[in-house]
């Protein structure tokens, strides 16, 4: 499928990749994305592509695989929810290696792969700006990637661009962990699905795009 | 020496520990601080207390041989800087367990030794704000530890505070890295030093002093 441009420079028939496309926010971007453009879905397991985040390897036997594509979402990563009194150098590094490590190694590994213009699309999580009890390795990696996209986007090569979505809770998952958040207002997947697309389609480069209401 | 309190409520004579105490920022800060406070130099050497940040067993030997402070500092931790293309994971993770695990085990390693209403202040940087050229790695680890303070603050025990200083490059360091912060407004080191002043003897907690010029 070749790459075309609309009347209003939108990219569209473009090739991504949705690593963790089988999780709650993956989910609603692949059925949003789907109908425009060539989606190709990876996960741990259950999905059409295999890739374990927490190996290069297994992402670099993904993109050899797909040879070119357009563009790389991640929508997967966990991190340990504890009060600090529980946090250990341990569990730090267990969301460091997961989640911000993760995501990392994803660009990384896919970088050879991707064509000029293309993009990736990481995320983050409200965390980062609206602590709750419990978040201080949650906080910790999604500072990091923000930082790291704000820093990175500005060196990739061939004019690949890097964004990174930054949603608050997301209502699917607000049975298991509302309670944690005290207050939040809660949006669909799929609203923060269209940042995504948005981040894939559009211009910008080592944006942040809050998705909070 | 007891802890006492001015007319305007500022602490004064308290017992302060700065790891890095020995850095370009952290001589500084020593400067500032011990014609009013109790202050223990630490470093990894050449200092009258060895500590190494890399180690949690070493920062325990360091709080364990001092039993009670007020204070912890936190001008240690470094990173690789690096154009993106010669960026690995590997040397991500020299980054994230030099400076940003290296702070959070100090934090986590002193906590049981800080008195009630003390405080812990920690260093960023101004690339997780302000990226340059092969700052990738930097920004990142810059970015986590102020999201770490601004989450974690919110949890500490006994009115213990956490603020981070966030300096732009530091003209003693000009000579060496100035040519990768092109347009930067180096401010002295000495400059830097009032931020930690502020957040040992102020009131705030989870802030993040931007020292910029």
């Amino acid at each position: 499928m070749q790459t075309s441009f609309g009347v209003y420079g939108r990219r569209f028939n473009v090739r991504i990749v949705v690593i963790g496309g089988t999780g709650t926010i993956g989910v609603e971007v692949v059925r949003l994305l789907k109908g425009r453009h060539e989606v190709v879905v990876a996960a741990r397991k259950g999905a059409e592509a295999s890739c374990d985040i927490s190996s290069i390897e297994s992402i670099g036997a993904l993109f050899s695989s797909l040879k070119e594509v357009d563009a790389v979402i991640v929508t997967a990563g966990g991190f340990p929810f504890e009060s600090l009194e529980k946090m250990t150098p341990e569990k730090y590094l267990m969301g460091v290696n997961d989640k911000l490590m993760g995501q990392i190694r994803c660009v990384l590994g896919a970088l050879p792969y991707v064509r000029d213009r293309g993009s990736f699309t990481l995320t983050s999580g409200i965390l980062a700006h609206d602590p709750v009890k419990g978040s201080s390795c949650g906080a910790m990696v999604n500072g990091a990637i923000e930082a790291f996209v704000k820093s990175a986007s500005l060196e990739m090569p061939r004019q690949i661009r890097m964004n990174v979505v930054c949603p608050t809770l997301i209502k699917e998952s607000e049975k298991k962990y509302g309670a944690a958040f005290p207050g939040f207002d809660a949006v669909k997947a799929e609203k923060a699905a269209l940042a995504y697309q948005k981040s894939v389609e559009g211009l910008q480069n080592g944006e942040v795009y809050k998705i909070l209401y």
